[in-house]
């Protein structure tokens, strides 16, 4: 594969919308999902039940993707207590937020960053004493990266500070998340450029955008294009209804598979797969409205793509 | 300005709905479209009124909109005898469609690859004709350019040799326009390079691009990274329900603004002024559905557009 498409929906996607999915239909979405070429979803979060009923059942959804052959299984974690509980339930990569906005991380999380960096220390530290074979992937994910409904745009300083702090604290990686949809295509490539050479090109590898203000896939070609290569996204934009404010406005994975499957660029994903899991999820959630082009369009005539094709346009791009 | 933004929502979001917008209507959405900023407008199409009532007023607004300061009126000509009538009203600009999927115009247009060519050369040769200074703009549309829903993709070397017998006809320019949706951001680049190198890069400086698979901001962030710097559009998405089989899907004018303002890219476009524009068209058409989701989200806090302040992120995309 030439990039990693991140599913998010089973966490993301239903942690915003009021209904609740029932287990076994989140375990048959995973199956789908794998089956269809992703080979990374993050199944859900480790917050109590009380604020998130809809993720409840996270531990058990954990344990059960862990045994599909060859699927990462990423699960976000609020602070040090989530995580003990995610390495318990076996996930292979957590995931940490920190708000790069402190009065976005006060309102959300009532935590300072100093707070939230003591946890990724913690963290890092329980997962050194795992045996090896058994440590998950450890990710800060640089949240509100590029803005924040409280503070506005977030100075890029800061943002490269916070990375710094985390990667010292002991993350594996960081990732970008324009948790606001404030990204455009040149401050996404002027944060790459920024964090890489602070911390290194492989301590950051993937972004998380929002379609929020319908940039979302254009800075998902800025990241690219300056290098990332792994992309989260929501499968139908589940949970990022634009007409409600404050949605997250999550971009949708089938036109992000078929954009960089258009271009020559492998995701390891079937689309026809991935349209079937569209159609399960949607019969599940019955009338929650799921978003993206690509699904009511249909794929263009006589298109073939690149995975499942390695003569046709590979490389294409460059 | 850096980039500029041809808004084509009066001719082609209007001929893609049924409602028929008064022609009062459109005078007003013009005069407002240039004092946000925008300072050229495809008005209308010179076609017989019995196929597209929608635009049968066309040499009315052409001519009133030709007396508007600074503002370049742009129209489309399906052939010679269009071409006559838009240059009698006063165009400043003519745009002859060639369908570059030969199956396409046969269907559409009943007319060969051959006899539209001859209509572009009894265009040109009608334009030499005047007086200078009276001479419209003429430029050939290479539409269907990335592919059609009758014969697929269309090859690239097709679209080059239709794009060299349109300059040698004696347009001033060529245009790219992804009628169907089809292009994305590779194959927008390549076919750009393909053409500059057969034509020149003075021969194509503009792309027209749809939404259709919700590539559209991506394709027009790789076509501006490629150095073309004329963008179409059409307020709110007008014309582009993507719900509706066969609907042109074009991009959204507040978003497009919205991308390339962020991205530290001059428009010369107001967005408040805009949003104004498009409550003007919104309570005009009813319940006609318009697009987009910057205007719904709003704008980031504390943005600054880059037209409205020189200072801030001017160049920040090198």
């Amino acid at each position: 594969m030439d990039v990693l498409i991140s599913e998010v929906g089973p966490r993301d996607g239903l942690q915003s919308i009021d209904r609740i999915m029932p287990t076994a239909a989140k375990k048959i979405w995973i199956d789908m999902a794998w089956a269809a070429g992703l080979t990374e979803v993050e199944v859900g979060s480790f917050v109590p039940a009380k604020l998130l009923p809809q993720l409840a059942d996270t531990a058990e959804v954990v344990a059960y993707s862990a045994r599909i052959p060859g699927l990462t299984v990423a699960a976000l974690v609020p602070n040090a207590r989530g995580a003990t509980d995610a390495i318990a339930a076996g996930a292979h990569k957590i995931t940490l937020p920190l708000s790069c906005s402190e009065s976005h991380s006060l309102a959300n999380l009532r935590r300072t960053h100093a707070q939230v960096i003591e946890d990724a220390r913690l963290i890092a530290a329980a997962i050194r004493d795992l045996p090896e074979g058994r440590r998950p992937h450890f990710e800060g994910s640089l949240s509100t990266a590029f803005g924040c409904t409280i503070e506005g745009v977030v100075p890029q300083a800061k943002v490269v500070e916070l990375a710094e702090a985390l990667m010292a604290a002991g993350c594996d990686e960081v990732g970008l998340a324009d948790t606001t949809g404030y990204a455009d295509p040149a401050s996404v490539k002027s944060m790459i450029a920024a964090i890489w050479s602070a911390v290194g090109g492989d301590a950051l590898t993937g972004i998380h955008v929002h379609n929020t203000r319908g940039l979302g896939l254009a800075n998902v070609l800025a990241a690219f294009d300056a290098g990332l290569t792994t992309f989260d996204s929501s499968l139908g934009g589940l949970g990022g209804c634009p007409f409600a404010p404050g949605a997250s406005g999550n971009i949708v994975t089938e036109d992000l598979v078929f954009m960089f499957e258009a271009m020559g660029v492998r995701t390891g994903v079937d689309l026809d797969k991935l349209i079937a899991v569209r159609e399960f999820v949607q019969k599940t959630l019955g009338d929650e409205p799921l978003y993206g082009f690509t699904p009511l369009a249909g794929l263009p005539l006589g298109f073939v793509s690149t995975t499942q094709n390695t003569d046709i346009k590979q490389g294409a791009w460059a």
